[in-house]
């Protein structure tokens, strides 16, 4: 089953990838751009029976390595 | 407007950042994961005035600077 692990920053935690983005931009002349920000997306091929056991091991996944959870928040999907 | 760029690795292009969460994961004790790949996601505040607008300022914006079109594909959408 494909599983999909939407992994972002939290609300107010600083994206200093996303300002230099931002800065970028802005020197390339793209001026009307204001906040940026940079998520990943992870798909895992996970072999698992059900949609639901997938989902489990997405998020089994995602809190043990794939996401910091001191400032970040995750999202399973499970895809196909 | 808010646009989202997504930016994801051709296929059959290797993913040696997925390759190395796979193994870290084998490692953690997640054997029943398969091809893992690693997407990026743009968020973008865009001054713009429709929808159309600023899906043009999206994909040049990712043609400038979010993706590396020799192997890396984008997609922009307009979330709001």
């Amino acid at each position: 089953m494909k599983v999909r692990v939407f992994v972002s920053l939290k609300e107010g935690v600083l994206d200093p990838q996303g300002k230099a983005v931002g800065h970028a931009l802005a020197s390339l002349g793209f001026k009307n751009v204001g906040d940026v920000r940079i998520s990943r997306v992870v798909d895992l091929d996970v072999a698992a029976e059900t949609a639901d056991e997938a989902r489990k091991e997405g998020e089994a996944m995602a809190k043990a390595l794939l996401a910091n959870e001191v400032i970040e928040d995750f999202k399973v999907e499970v895809v196909a």
